[in-house]
């Protein structure tokens, strides 16, 4: 079994970068795309973000051997009950969701015994919409394929080459342990982001353009997180909240602690987690998961 | 009154990138340098951050006209007290401290009846030491300059057009609302960082690897600010505690009504805070705070 059409549905930053990537680098494969808002739809035409346009999800995923939604978490259920009717009876069903539990719940829901099998690439930006999109998002990223129990191994196989195909390094694992994951590389900084920025930005005694000037101080980092997409994250706690409560839980205790260690004046305890933390980011870089330039690469000066 | 002779006593990643900035941007500017560290001062030599590199504190200040202590917070008034017998009766004494009170205090106290102007460039990278620094890490950055009660108008003056020199743009701030300003916009984030990932690196069901393999999803931009200098950021936090510890009850606060909010499926309260920060990171932007390509301009792809 080999992917040859794909259909994706919802073309923002991530079903524009499948549709780019898969042109740039898979040659023999068809792309067709739908995206619920007109507007998207002719913004993704203009980019040729996929081959064919449709205007209806159903027309999209006709004869599609493989349809990607990559639509925000929460709408998975909504965006599989639309274009169910023009489905082939054999297409693999994926997605790119960054919860997995609960679209295999809700895909499962809205297809009974059709062949589903979820994936989150670990990639993007904090852009999003038909602009923001680029063929080479997924290179040297994991994408993590979590097949449910009792899933077709040649669609799971399939699925898997063409992830490789675009770029990126396949893991398979069980979906409730990728939301316990994700939740502490990937939804926890968000949510601490999102929260730093909100509470910089209400303050009464340090002015808002005060926070703007100085944040080169380490606050712009947050403020780049903290502009993604507003819908896909709340989706996002609402959907794995299970994971992200049990590990914010821990976050705190340990934050606990250091206030503690900072008000008692224990400065080694601050020593010691600081010259810990230095080894994780050394290995970040050495296994390729970020640049190695220092700040990121960021531009410094004319 | 115009600075000519600058001495920089510490040669890490600030004090070698005022060297390097002077030399680059101030040709009429004599630059003296030292290290506590000898193998710091054979790099420095050997990267050329200032023009003399001197084997004692006191040998590098004879004749400067200004003196910028680049050492850490904790060891400003020992740094003084090391140099005090060399200095000139004029000097300007001034810092690139994160913290400006107790600074001011420590200066202060080593240095009784002396020209002391303390300064804070909001600037740097996660790297330390005597290869990290370069000439442009000041430009478009703010220096903020906290004049003592009384200070000389004329060498508030000089500093701040040295720092203009160097790229900086200058704004002029009391000790204690830098502090409070910069507990925001540096000091938490970087506390929160740290902590982040620390928690992440301890945890039994989620390992090291995975947190490595997947830390695209965010987590990797942490862990460049946890990279940051341990003993640089002990100090800081020892000695500006107030300022930190009262911002960080506020991050508290609007985390835990976050946390809130995910609990009881309140999506609204999510959305409302997430669309409001998007706002910030453009503000960043258009005062050219932060690169403006999309994941600060990091490699995507080869």
């Amino acid at each position: 079994m080999k992917i040859t059409r794909v259909a994706i549905i919802g073309l923002g930053l991530l079903g524009g970068s499948v549709g780019l990537a898969v042109q740039a680098r898979l040659p023999g494969v068809t792309t067709t795309g739908y995206d619920r808002d007109p507007t998207v739809r002719d913004a993704a035409r203009a980019r040729g973000l996929v081959q064919h346009i449709c205007d209806s999800a159903s027309e999209a995923v006709r004869d599609a051997d493989c349809v990607i939604l990559c639509v925000p978490v929460g709408a998975m259920e909504s965006a599989a009950r639309e274009m169910a009717e023009g489905l082939s009876p054999h297409a693999i069903i994926s997605d790119v969701g960054s919860s997995k539990k609960s679209v295999a719940d809700a895909l499962a829901t809205a297809l009974p015994g059709r062949t589903i099998i979820p994936a989150h690439p670990v990639a993007g930006t904090e852009q999003s919409g038909p602009g923001a999109g680029f063929a080479t998002l997924f290179e040297g990223r994991w994408c993590i394929i979590t097949p449910p129990e009792g899933a077709d191994k040649n669609a799971i196989d399939a699925l898997a080459a063409f992830w490789t195909g675009l770029g990126a390094k396949v893991e398979m694992m069980d979906a409730d342990h990728h939301d316990l994951v994700l939740a502490v590389t990937s939804h926890i900084p968000h949510l601490i982001a999102y929260t730093i920025v909100g509470t910089a930005s209400d303050l009464e005694d340090v002015t808002r353009s005060e926070v703007i000037k100085y944040s080169a101080g380490g606050f712009r980092d947050f403020t780049r997180i903290a502009a993604s997409d507003p819908v896909m994250w709340r989706d996002v706690f609402l959907n794995n909240k299970g994971a992200v409560l049990e590990m914010l839980g821990r976050f705190t205790e340990d934050l606990t602690a250091l206030q503690r260690a900072i008000r008692s004046g224990d400065g080694e305890t601050l020593h010691d987690l600081f010259s810990k933390t230095r080894a994780i980011r050394r290995e970040v870089i050495d296994q390729g998961q970020d640049d190695e330039r220092a700040d990121f690469g960021r531009t410094h000066g004319e």
